[in-house]
């Protein structure tokens, strides 16, 4: 699989890019400047190749549109302040059969609010906002809300589960199956892309813990069956 | 304490009555239903007695109103479309330095539609239209929305953290110590009162997993440190 992780130069999209370099898959981070793009990612290869040994090729910048076109899986680690925007300048580019995996969180922090809050988003959700922004035949799928960027970037395993939700079951499955590939995640059909208003919300809620305990959460489903984390 | 259970006749109020009992809480489960909070009452006694040996009288029954009135500690467990109302009903009877557990989840399934998805609150969450309700001085805190009624209906530990929302500290902490009686319970501050919108929400979101998987699911918050669970 070919991976782009458009804001790929911020702690999540940075944190996933190292966590799917180092499991083998073809990663490019994008950035709005190529040059802050292919200066990030040579920084996180260098980084990988001290920790965890990624030979240094496996994650290349560019500028978000041409990392774009060339992946099959695009996901969007944007603050929600650029949300709409970043995607209004990836339409042209976005192309049927392309899944495009949202993990913006609208928090109110994006307009001066705080992180702990949410902001009322019109179509129900930041994914739900970016189905109606991409061009049809575009999966898109909600995922990776709730792991902490920190914990992202760090060698030690992720102790969080990835709620994926979609209204594409297969494009939902891959994605699972990619999350899958962070050690200590394990993936879960959160259901419909429309659940995604939920899942969004729970970041702003693990962020007031992390605030008030000074840690970095993330939450674990209990009481289903182990078939549930392996579909 | 001594602890009333509105709505105490039903699944979630049941289960929570017969742990609160277990752990040697004074328990009054409350109907509209005089006679059937008795009856249900003598049952959970009966069934306690044969399982994990709860003395016969450890639980009683009456009607709301006066469940109501002896109770420290009220725990509202009623379907949404009850919620109102009961509160109104509930009004004269409240008394300053009480507190009000709200355990409601504004399910879309009260007006008819799926328990995967929440109704608009226009106070925000049900736990802050109950602050609108109750008099002055009720310190009123949202807790329990998580914990599924199939576990606590049953004799094994409680895989699931209970996220406890308020914005009277004191009281906050009153309802941590007391979902902590449940075995296998780990109580957290969710912050605010405001947050419950948050955690109300999640349960939709569990009952979706439900549904999909045949579990009955729960949650665990992670990356916090030890403390964080203690407070």
């Amino acid at each position: 699989m070919s991976i782009a992780i458009i804001g790929g130069t911020g702690p999540e999209g940075s944190g996933l890019a190292s966590r799917f370099a180092r499991a083998g898959e073809k990663v490019v981070i994008g950035s709005r400047d190529a040059q802050r793009a292919t200066e990030k990612a040579a920084k996180l290869c260098q980084l990988g190749s001290e920790g965890a040994h990624i030979p240094a090729p496996a994650i290349a910048g560019e500028e978000n549109t041409s990392a774009c076109q060339q992946a099959e899986i695009v996901i969007l680690t944007v603050p929600f302040e650029a949300h709409a925007e970043t995607l209004k300048r990836l339409k042209p580019v976005l192309r049927p059969g392309q899944i495009f995996v949202d993990a913006t969180v609208p928090l109110a922090a994006s307009v001066g609010g705080r992180a702990t809050r949410t902001l009322g988003v019109w179509q129900g959700s930041a994914a739900e906002q970016t189905a109606e922004l991409v061009p049809e035949g575009v999966a898109v799928v909600a995922a990776f809300h709730n792991t902490s960027a920190e914990v992202l970037q760090s060698d030690g395993p992720v102790d969080c589960d990835v709620i994926v939700c979609s209204d594409d079951k297969e494009a939902a499955k891959k994605v699972r199956a990619l999350a899958r590939k962070i050690p200590g995640v394990r993936a879960l059909d959160g259901g419909k892309l429309e659940n995604a208003r939920i899942v969004e919300q729970i970041t702003a809620l693990l962020i007031g813990f992390n605030i008030r305990h000074k840690g970095h959460s993330g939450l674990r489903i209990t009481g289903l069956p182990q078939q549930a984390y392996e579909l």
